[in-house]
């Protein structure tokens, strides 16, 4: 059996795109759908009800464009609004980003013998609890889970500013308690910060810094594998962008980004998008 | 006659209380009612689309609380949307912040025999064309108007990142065009950016830093007086704050900003807010 329907896969910007680029590596003959809702970006600071309306309609359009699975690659609707989503995709399969990369860090603290685990992560995220929630169920040992809410690294990933002293002094104001001690397994808990990882690693270079995208991939790989959902031709895959805010914008930096060209991309129209 | 109903004022989040502060000033004895849309803040990177449909909301609201005129304390909304809030609010009159600002520039402009203005603002309001258009509007000779757009500004400000070293790296990133030769005056078209005012001064300590604060005060004081719509009670005015998102963060900002108790408060529902 081959299933040639795309995978959808939505963020609140193009932080998204750092999942999106590991899914085209692990899975490259698949098609994908992706939608960045930059009309409403950033999500992290907002209420978990907002949250959860904003996914619901993203989730309905992708749900109407006929995907075979949906991918949360945002960590604020991941830990705010799941169920929403997995209510209006079912009976589409829907993966979120925070079990991989919890269960990745697991692994890492029992090879590495440690009991310490930092995760950088918007304020929703990090009052949300879900990753301390997540490691305690996952690892039985104590492991202490040290969180820094970072809201601004999303508005420097989105703004394009990804290195120099602007970005840099993001990184030295938020992960500041840290400088002389820090964890030795980081989690960039939002899927815009890996954009930000070779400054976050020069800042901590004794700490192991961890990002979602490739352990996401391997489960939505393995899933689809075992629920014989893979396309197997062999064509190389085809992405369709969506953004909710102007193309231009969107279209510069996920080309700088994604290292390809970006052509397939419409922008959405708030009345096509059902509530 | 007197005319003791409230003055509506809205902003996408904390920054119309640097105009709310000095309406307190101008006009002490009038009531307020201030509207922080903190659930979808920042306006600024967002479409024209999207401006307009949260600033007809808002105007909707504002106008069912039976308001005597809606001040928008917005530079963003005042760019691209005014014409949304005038038809919403009609009769109540409608105040903006560019026109004010502007006639402010414009005497300093006259007054120091200069030539070049320098506006700040958010990406929406640079790319709106407003500031340069309206300033050739009034002046009629040559002045040149050079626009920085500096959208993270705004995020500093809502997250209460107002001074120290990332703070100062954000106006560095953005303003070192000016560094070596500046505008003469420089006008601070968001109304967050008064809160980073001591740090752009810094950096630019020949430029006269504007912003629309007083002058919109002063011009609401003027229209509401020749409407005999002043408030003329000896009363000390009262304020109702609402925000669409949590309280907690509003409020802790607020006061540190207004420098007063920010008791009168309310979370709105998106429920209670027609379309």
């Amino acid at each position: 059996m081959s299933d040639k329907r795309p995978i959808g896969v939505f963020d609140s910007g193009i932080g998204g795109l750092t999942v999106l680029k590991s899914l085209l590596q692990y899975l490259p003959h698949e098609d994908y759908i992706y939608l960045g809702d930059t009309a409403r970006t950033p999500y992290g600071n907002k209420s978990a009800e907002a949250v959860r309306q904003y996914a619901g309609q993203i989730t309905s359009f992708l749900a109407s464009q006929d995907v075979k699975a949906i991918v949360v690659a945002c960590n604020t609707v991941s830990a705010a609004a799941i169920e929403t989503v997995k209510e209006k995709a079912w009976p589409v399969p829907v993966f979120e980003v925070i079990s991989p990369l919890v269960m990745q860090a697991a692994h890492f603290v029992k090879q590495a013998d440690s009991n310490r685990v930092g995760v950088l992560a918007t304020r929703r995220t990090v009052r949300s609890g879900q990753y301390p929630k997540a490691m305690s169920t996952i690892v039985k040992d104590d492991v202490s889970v040290e969180q820094i809410a970072c809201p601004i690294f999303v508005e420097l990933v989105e703004e394009g500013i990804w290195d120099g002293p602007f970005a840099k002094a993001a990184v030295d104001h938020y992960l500041a308690a840290w400088k002389a001690d820090a964890p030795d397994a980081v989690l960039l808990a939002c899927t815009h910060f890996p954009l930000l990882k070779p400054l976050i690693e020069s800042f901590l270079p004794e700490a192991e810094v961890m990002e979602s995208g490739p352990a996401v991939s391997l489960v939505v790989a393995d899933a689809l594998d075992r629920q014989e959902r893979l396309n197997e031709s062999e064509h190389i895959g085809e992405c369709q962008f969506y953004c909710t805010d102007t193309i231009e914008s969107f279209v510069e930096l996920a080309e700088s980004f994604l290292g390809q060209p970006v052509e397939n991309i419409r922008q959405l129209d708030w009345k096509d998008v059902p509530c």
